[in-house]
């Protein structure tokens, strides 16, 4: 069972607690912080109210069921949950178990004038699947049940998955078979494939694998205007691509039932490698050449300074003897303060990934990279997961955790980082807070990279505090993100809380393309209303 | 000049003869032909009609640059410009020198009721520049003046071009950098940069370099509805992308000005290797390995037991004792009748390339292959641009040729390939016509693969009686194609040929889509009438 107000599943091994050399550092950091009272999930329960939608075989209105699916991930959902204060919940629930079943539910909410929220593994952060205050009923499709491997056609390499299928259940059918797909985003383990689909999700090593973008090959979506069935095809000339409207769809188009994706055969081999350089300037450029020079890398990672010093503290725990004595060899290498992390990984048969570790080491060592000898690389894999886990100890303790991210050409990198970290480690300032920013880049691409700053603060004296110094760190770093030429989002998607930022990067027409689109799937506006778009087209 | 009639600039090199050995094949494959006579530009610029158009001084209503911008190069076009019996012409032609001209033009289609059909090199196959007869006065805007290098970045490798940019005069601007883009369509002499996001082509060398969906980063959009500016983004989450609407756009949504192009460093190394296979399926095993398995080639090319003998014969000319060599040769090897020819290539620093290479062969040979010693890689690359110049030799010898391509998954494909080639094969039966045709896979991606089919066939009698069969042979090989699951094209286009095979990929909600696309940037139906979509949406 999921926890009803936090990440995870609630037996799961990556659950944990604070330990003491994390809170000393937070201590330090930002100061120290009072844990805050957290509603019960009965206190929650308790608010919601009657369901609006009429009976229908399909849905339940039990009030549970209402409250877990009524937020997702992103921090003001974890505060809501924590705090209690629980504005909207779906006035139904469905768990449909196929195609025929979804249409039903569309047929009922045309009928009856329901709004619907296709609702996947409930992992958005920017608040995708939350229900926005409504007159209308509204009804919330659980995509779960429809998690099977459907059909596989080995020889063409595309498997058929129902949408509602999690990272790991997606994993366990193919990789019994042989195949891979090879997408982990960070929400892996609880997010579908027909979730990474309608939020055009990018997966940790989608320099070897491919975004989303590059996997879907095809599938059907269910509209309140028929059913779009988009086959699958090698690539085509033929016009616009339907398979990129409703990538990022974000459930405005309709509801994804089935999912071709492209997989490969598990590879032979798989690791990954960290390199220390001595200062940021020559991490990017490293960066940047690996990419530009095409080695066939499937993932580099570059964490700034600060990044890199937090993260090593942090993993370190109550004992971080062996962080100085890592820190004081590099030093004496000349990789002193000031020195950055780079992770890159080799996928592939034995001989290429020799083959592109060799060449990649090579041209670091060129710029005056370190290769970690520790087993560094390993440790990142063991613990690419965790770091969701580590919001709800964290808001335990009083602490409050985020995470900004865009992507912008490698001309522009530099000052975008340094503007957007600058943004938030300042944006309380007015209140003589302390927010400790850091930042890497986890996707680069010949043109240029994501950037993904993190950040911590103290909660504060309420709920509501928290949640007016996330609003002013949010539009601090959104507006930065948005001058400095970058997208609202390289890998979040918009939802409720990057709507108003989109006309930045689609223009005017561009949204009205969009909205067009959404016009012609959905007439009457039922579909997810509020998300994606910005506000007057809403 | 360009050639007023045919493929090609008056003074190419390229331009050729039929030599008596590629007569006597044809001959022999499909029967004697007699030459039919050819109309003059004269006799066709005496059959420009009045224009429709009103005086504006970006105009001009000159009758030959009307005839010289009344048709493509499809085979129609062809038959249309020989015969003299061309039906309609643009009633004026401008050639915009910026933006703000092209926006002029935009205003006086929009107040005078004109239609407009964006130019780029006027290279399409199918259709896509050919008014429409109509009512209204159509407007053809000739980009060529946009053909400039506007700005270079450098660090992000971006480089933004005038959409009328053509293949040599981009590379040309390019190279002098150190940089290519890397997209080389069979058309690259001719066609641009604009037309090549508007059709959706892919290069020779896509596997490396990428299909122009890959490439295009960004640009510019003339429409009546206002200008679309699209950002250089690296990768975005942020909802349906704006390029992919773009892209394959064929006119209908707007005047594409400028284009932001991936571009990367000329490559260290390239070269072409040929590979002898014993059969088809082999070859097809060997083609859809080296892909699976992610050898990273930038190019694989296998032609069909047809093809490689007609390929050997045709390019052997007047001397086919080296040809008769090498299959002996082969033959002893156990490689003879039945035998196929890959072409792969590989792109790169010398490093990558020896080791892509060596991989490949070792893959090639463990399956049974002979790699080529005689240096046909080379013949391929140097005639890469060479096989659109043999329709005029030909066609004046009394013999057409056109191509039929589309792509399919590999699990459709070898039923596919035998279902299209014998339907064209068989398609003028009925009037004992013999057609000669042979197949390629020029374009292979993890899920399938492209099908280029080539076929020759006899002009008849008459250019009336030549149309006749070219409508029987391209309906009979596209109904195959829509029953093999294909798309109707892999590199051409939809244009006006193709139209009405769109809703077998798209569906009709698919079309509706695109349709409602359509509508928003061109409210009026004034740009480009007619191609894409099928005639129920025009």
């Amino acid at each position: 069972m999921r926890l009803w107000n936090g990440w995870g599943n609630e037996n799961s091994d990556l659950l944990m607690e604070l330990n003491s050399g994390l809170r000393n550092l937070l201590q330090a950091l930002v100061g120290p912080a009072t844990p805050l009272g957290e509603a019960t999930l009965e206190q929650v329960m308790a608010k919601v109210p009657a369901s609006k939608a009429p009976a229908h075989p399909l849905i339940s209105a039990d009030p549970e069921t209402r409250v877990r699916h009524a937020r997702g991930q992103s921090l003001p959902d974890w505060l809501a949950m924590h705090s209690g204060d629980v504005d909207s919940f779906p006035d139904a629930v469905a768990v449909p178990e196929n195609s025929e079943q979804v249409r039903e539910l569309l047929c009922y909410a045309r009928d009856n004038g329901i709004d619907v929220i296709p609702y996947g593994g409930g992992t958005s952060v920017v608040g995708h699947i939350n229900p926005e205050a409504s007159a209308r009923p509204i009804l919330t499709v659980d995509m779960s049940a429809m998690n099977k491997l459907i059909h596989f056609d080995r020889e063409s390499q595309l498997a058929t998955f129902g949408a509602g299928t999690a990272g790991p259940e997606l994993e366990a059918q193919l990789q019994k078979e042989g195949y891979t797909l090879g997408h982990f985003p960070q929400s892996w383990e609880l997010s579908t494939v027909g979730g990474w689909v309608a939020s055009r999700s990018s997966g940790q090593q989608s320099l070897h694998y491919g975004r989303i973008e590059n996997m879907f090959a095809g599938g059907s979506i269910e509209t309140l205007a028929g059913t779009l069935e988009i086959p699958t095809i090698p690539a085509s000339s033929a016009g616009p691509d339907i398979r990129e409207m409703i990538l990022g769809s974000e459930g405005r188009m309709g509801i994804i039932t089935e999912v071709v994706v492209r997989v490969t055969k598990l590879p032979e081999e798989e690791s990954f490698q960290v390199v220390f350089f001595p200062s940021w300037e020559v991490g990017l450029q490293a960066a940047r050449e690996l990419i530009q020079q095409r080695i066939a890398l499937s993932m580099v990672r570059l964490s700034n300074p600060l990044e890199t010093t937090s993260l090593l503290y942090m993993g370190a725990g109550d004992d971080s003897s062996g962080v100085v004595a890592l820190e004081a060899a590099l030093a004496e290498k000349g990789i002193g303060a000031g020195k950055v992390m780079m992770t890159f990984g080799v996928t592939g048969s034995a001989r290429h990934c020799a083959t592109a570790k060799e060449m990649a080491l090579d041209h670091c060592t060129s710029l005056g990279g370190l290769a970690d000898q520790a087993g560094l690389g390993d440790k990142w894999a063991h613990g690419r997961f965790r770091a969701p886990y580590l919001r709800d100890p964290l808001g335990s303790a009083g602490y409050a955790v985020d995470t900004m991210e865009t992507a912008v050409d490698w001309s522009k990198l530099p000052q975008a980082v340094e503007n957007i970290e600058s943004a938030i480690r300042d944006g309380l300032a007015d209140e003589g807070e302390q927010v400790h920013a850091y930042t890497h880049l986890s996707h680069v691409y010949g043109q240029g990279s994501s950037i993904y700053t993190t950040y911590l603060f103290r909660l504060g004296d309420s709920y509501g505090q928290a949640m007016d110094r996330w609003h002013k760190l949010k539009a601090a770093g959104a507006n930065q993100i948005v001058a400095s030429g970058g997208t609202i989002s390289h890998q979040h998607g918009v939802g409720r809380d990057h709507r108003d930022y989109l006309v930045a990067e689609k223009g005017g027409l561009g949204l009205a393309a969009i909205n067009s689109l959404c016009q012609l799937f959905d007439p009457q506006s039922q579909m997810n209303p509020g998300k994606l778009l910005p506000d007057e087209l809403n």
